[in-house]
C-alpha cells in the first residue's frame, strides 16, 4: 500500500463538512484514540484542506472516543516511523508544522474537549484557536516530563504566552492531570461548560462564526497573530528536544515502567496517567 | 461653526476636575453614548489636557447614560466625516492615536464601566490602564466581525497580550456580549463589582492613587509600558483594515439589515446586539 | 568580621536539603521577615548553590515568622550599605541579579505563601516558578508607589507578563494589599489553597518533581524561558529608578511618616501596610 492507501485503510480521524462554512474533525481511534505516526498524514490532508478551502470558516476538533479527546504520542510504533516524515511546509518537523499552520489558517479553530486531552491533545487544542471543555469530564495535561520527556509539538511555547509563566511552568513541569475548573481558572481552556450543554454550546459558536463574513474573520485573526502567535523559531526547539529525550535512558526506563504497569492500553494508567508518572521515579 | 464651535454646541464628553490631580471624564450622549466622528475633537482635547497636566494623577471615565457605557462607532455619519480627520500626534490615526497616547500618559486611567462597552467603548476601556465592571450592568463587547467589519481603535493588539490569544479570538471572533462574570474570568475588566459598589470602590480607588506621588506613579506605569503595550506599528493596521472593510459589500449589507432591525435607536438591536449580529449572516 | 562571618552571626536565611534533589529555604527573620542588605550575601551563596548543585531538581522557599512570608525592603539599614554592594554575575544589582539568576537556574522554584508577600517577598515570588497561597493568610503587595518609590526588584516586568498589563498596572499602582483570593484570580499565585492544606500540597508537588529525570525538567524550563522571561535588560531600570526614587524628597517625606505610625515594628502598620500608605499622602 501507499500512504494514501494506507489512509483510507486505517482512517483514525473523520473529517465531517457539517455545512460548506463548517466542518468537524473528529478523533476515532478506539480505546485511547492515541496519536502516532500512522494519523500524521491524515491530520496533515486536513489541515492543507483547511488552510485551502475558499468557503470554511470555521472547524471544530472533537473525539467519538468516550473518555478521550486526544491522548499521547504512540511509542509502540518505531521512532523511525516518525522521524521519516519529512518536514512540512514550515519546515517544521510534521507534527509541530501541521499546528503551526492550523494556528495562523484563515479558519477559526475550536477544540471541544471531553475527555484527557494529553500530551497531543493538549498540544492540538493549544493550536487551535479556542478551546471549550466539559467540566466533568475533561483532563488536560502535558505529562511528558514526568516520563523524562520534553513535550514536542509546541506547548511550551504555548502555555506561557496563553495562561503567564507561573501556571505554565506548573502544568509542564509537574506534569499533572488539570481538570476543568483548573483548566478554565488558569485559562488553559477559554471556559468549562457543564457537560450535557458542551456539545450544544460549540456547535452554536460554530454555526454563529459560520455565518460572519470570511475576509473579516480571515483579516482579524491574521492581525491577532502577531502578537499572540510564537514564531516557527521559538517552536522549533521541542520537537527536537522531544526525539533527544526520547533517546535517553531516563525517558526509556520510565516509558518501560509504564508499559509494565498497562501504559498504552485501556485501564487504570491511562485513565490516571498524571497519578502513574508520579510513581515511576527513581 | 469652526470645529472648536461645534465642539461646545454638541459637548458629549463632560471633563470634571473633581480635584487638581483627580479628573473625571463622562460620557453624555443619550440615548446610547454612540461614539462618531464629532466626538472625536472633544475626546482629543480631553487627552491632550491629560497629558499635559503637571498635577493630574488619576483619570476615570464613566457614562451619564443607563445601560451604555460608550457604544460602537456611529456609522450614520458619513464616512468623510472620519477619514477627513488628520493624523494625531502619533502618526496613527486620530481614534487609535488618542487611545495609543492616553495609554502612554503619566497618569493612570481607569474605566468604570456600567452598561454596555461595545466597539468603541471596549476600545476606550482597553487602553484604560485599569477596568473595573458592573456585575449586573455591564456588557463588554466587540461586535465587528459580526458586522463583516474589524475592529478598528486597537482591541486587536490589546486584547491577545491581555488576556491571551484564546479568550482574544473568542472575543473578537465570536463577537458576542461579554457579561461581566466572564470578563472577570477572562480579565478583560481587573474585577466585576456588584452595581451598588462599583462608583465606591472606583472613586476610593482614585483618591488613594491621587494621593500618592505623580513621579512615583509616572516612572513605574513607565517601565511597564515595556512589558505591556503594544507599539504604534501594531496599531496601525487595524484601523486601515476597519475603513477598507467598511467599504465592502459584505459589511454594508449587515450594517443595512442591522439598521433595518433598528440598530442606531435605542431598543432591542442597541441592548443584544451580540444576538443580533448573529441572525444577520449568510 | 567578614562578610562570611557576619553571615554565620545573623543568620536571617536557612537552607535544608531535606533530600538531594529537594532543599527549602526558610525566611526565619522574625518579627517581620524585613529584607536588607545584611540578607543579601546569605541569599546570594543559597542562589549560587541552587544554580550550581548538579543534584537539586526543586526548591521551595517558605517562612518560619507567623503572619509574614518575607516583607519590604530594609529602610532603617544606611543606603550606602546597599549601593555598596557590587553587582552580581548578571551585571544587574545585587537584588535583581539574584532573581533573574533563580528564574533561570535549571531548577524549579517554589514560593509558599504565608502570610505578607510585600515588595521583597512579591518579588522574590514572582522570580520562583510556581507559587502557591494560603487562602486565609497569604497576603501579595507592592506597597511601593504608595511611599514615592518605584519597585526595584524585578516586578514591574515581570507583573504585566504574568497577568497582564490591567491587573499588575492595578498591583503596582494602587499598591494595595491583595488577598489570595484576589491573587488567584488574577493569576498573581497560581492557585490559593486552604491554609492547612498548604503545606502538604506544596511538599507533594515537591516530592513529585523530585522523582523525575533533571535533564527534562531543566531542558523543558529553558525553552519555556524564552517566551516568558523578561530580559536582563528590561528588568535593569527598575532598580535605579528604585534608588533614586529613595533619594527624593516625597519618599523620604512618607517612609517618615510610616515610620511615625510603627513601620518596621510589629504591629498594625506592618500588619495592614496596604491601608496605611494610603493615609499619608498629601
Amino acid at each position: 500500500m501507499n500512504v494514501s492507501e494506507e489512509v483510507t485503510a486505517n482512517r483514525q480521524i473523520r473529517l465531517e463538512r457539517r455545512l460548506p462554512d463548517y466542518w468537524r474533525v473528529t478523533f476515532d481511534h478506539p480505546p485511547l484514540n492515541i496519536f502516532g505516526p500512522a494519523a500524521i498524514p491524515q491530520l496533515d490532508e486536513i489541515i492543507t484542506a483547511i488552510e485551502c478551502d475558499e468557503q470554511l470558516k470555521v472547524v471544530v476538533f472533537d473525539s467519538a472516543v468516550e473518555g478521550f479527546f486526544i491522548t499521547h504520542y504512540d511509542f509502540l510504533a518505531p521512532l523511525e516511523e516518525s522521524t521519516k516524515i519529512p518536514p512540512g511546509p514550515t519546515g517544521l518537523q510534521a507534527l509541530p508544522d501541521m499546528f503551526a499552520r492550523l494556528n495562523r489558517a484563515p479558519v477559526v479553530s475550536i477544540a471541544s474537549i471531553r475527555g484527557r486531552a494529553t500530551g497531543v491533545g493538549s498540544e492540538l487544542a493549544l493550536a487551535s484557536d479556542m478551546r471549550f471543555a466539559s467540566r466533568e469530564k475533561a483532563i488536560l495535561s502535558q505529562w511528558e516530563v514526568g516520563a523524562g520527556l520534553v513535550p514536542g509539538g509546541g506547548p511550551i511555547a504555548r502555555l506561557p504566552r496563553l495562561i503567564g509563566r507561573g501556571r505554565a511552568l506548573e502544568v509542564l513541569l509537574a506534569a499533572d492531570s488539570i481538570n476543568a475548573d483548573v483548566a478554565e481558572l488558569y485559562g488553559y481552556v477559554n471556559r468549562a461548560l457543564p457537560d450535557a450543554e458542551l456539545e450544544v454550546f460549540v456547535d452554536a459558536l460554530a454555526m454563529r462564526i459560520a455565518s460572519f463574513d470570511k475576509q473579516a474573520i480571515a483579516d482579524t485573526k491574521r492581525l491577532a497573530d502577531v502578537a499572540s502567535l510564537p514564531s516557527d523559531a521559538d517552536i522549533r526547539p521541542e520537537w527536537e528536544a522531544f526525539i533527544a529525550a526520547l533517546n535517553r535512558p531516563a525517558s526509556q526506563k520510565r516509558i518501560k515502567a509504564l508499559m509494565e504497569r498497562g501504559f498504552h492500553r485501556a485501564g487504570d494508567v491511562e485513565n490516571r496517567l498524571g497519578f502513574y508518572v508520579g510513581q515511576i521515579g527513581g
